[in-house]
């Protein structure tokens, strides 16, 4: 761990793909800067897990999530049980000549933590502003201002990144090489997620 | 519940938006089959929560995932530990008057549950066949066959679809009335997860 990685803990650490995990904070805040949503994870109440997906931006060290006061998850999460929230690309599907060696491109971080209320008004408002301006950059400038109503009907919850990992597959198949020769197309079929154009309320 | 329905209960009831909530078998098969990887959520042996993606297929009412019989997430889930699936399509940015009402046009599906390991060989095969003609239909059947040795190496495991529900949400921004002269934008940016030409080995 520098001040330019996160440490590798047990929960961090890729038994499998070690050479695919990142502790880099730089790729791990572009993979979070990237994404929409993410799935958050905890143990509910009766021991058994909830997976939901939830908008997020970040700022600095810090994931932000939200919503309404009466959400059962955020009622949860702000009660501070132990989370973990995983963002994900899927950048390709990777055919190969076998099934086995069959694998899909992505970037994903995983991170672990828990939650805490933002109380302090001036630092919520913040966490707002950055999550619109997340899904659309400056965009909260131009918005009808937030009411008190609004903020206080939302709860927003701050995630310290200190314990999160980047997983990173790109390029072609990895094929055995007695198989190179089989009759089959082998390559990658690319994805992205694509932004068509607006339409107006 | 019906035959073409799956049964609302406690987790699977939505108290916030019951209207986006559906239970119809249709839509929830609809949405998984749709998706690429699933993010599958486990209370680890330390009681915290761990999420992680895996690509996902679908057999009539099981869904399976598979990996190598190394893999941790692969070993505790075979315990057949309580285990949450959710898989999310992010369809389109809702771009409101105000921050608010900002919201995304979203598909997801959450699956409670717990996995079995498939042990029957013709069964194993039939899985693996499922997860390859998933990502690229009718491809099974050119590739190199498989070996004895890589099934082997392989974990397949099938999760009934027992406890389901998909959540909707589609449609324009949902301003308050007094906010539609507001001087910005509002609409919908639609999204959508764009396949380029593939690339060869």
């Amino acid at each position: 761990m520098t001040d330019k990685t996160y440490p590798k803990t047990e929960r961090t650490k890729l038994h499998l793909l070690p050479k695919r995990g990142s502790y880099d904070k730089a790729v791990v805040h572009a993979i979070i800067d990237e994404a929409l949503i993410a799935h958050v994870g905890f143990c509910a109440a009766d021991g058994r897990p909830v997976v939901l997906p939830t908008a997020i931006a970040r700022i600095g060290e810090t994931l932000i999530v939200h919503g309404s006061v009466i959400s059962r998850m955020m009622k949860t999460l702000a009660g501070g049980v132990p989370l973990c929230l995983t963002v994900t690309h899927v950048d390709g599907l990777v055919l190969a000549k076998s099934a086995f060696h069959h694998s899909m491109n992505y970037r994903s971080v995983t991170v672990f933590g828990e939650a805490r209320v933002i109380e302090d008004p001036a630092a919520k408002e913040a966490a707002l502003r950055a999550l619109t301006d997340h899904i659309a950059p400056g965009r909260w400038e131009h918005l009808r201002p937030v009411t008190a109503k609004e903020v206080k009907a939302t709860t927003a919850l701050e995630i310290d990144l200190v314990e999160a990992v980047a997983k990173v597959r790109s390029g072609p198949p990895v094929d055995d090489a007695e198989d190179l020769d089989w009759p089959v197309f082998a390559g990658v079929v690319p994805l992205r997620l694509a932004r068509d154009e607006p339409v107006p309320a």
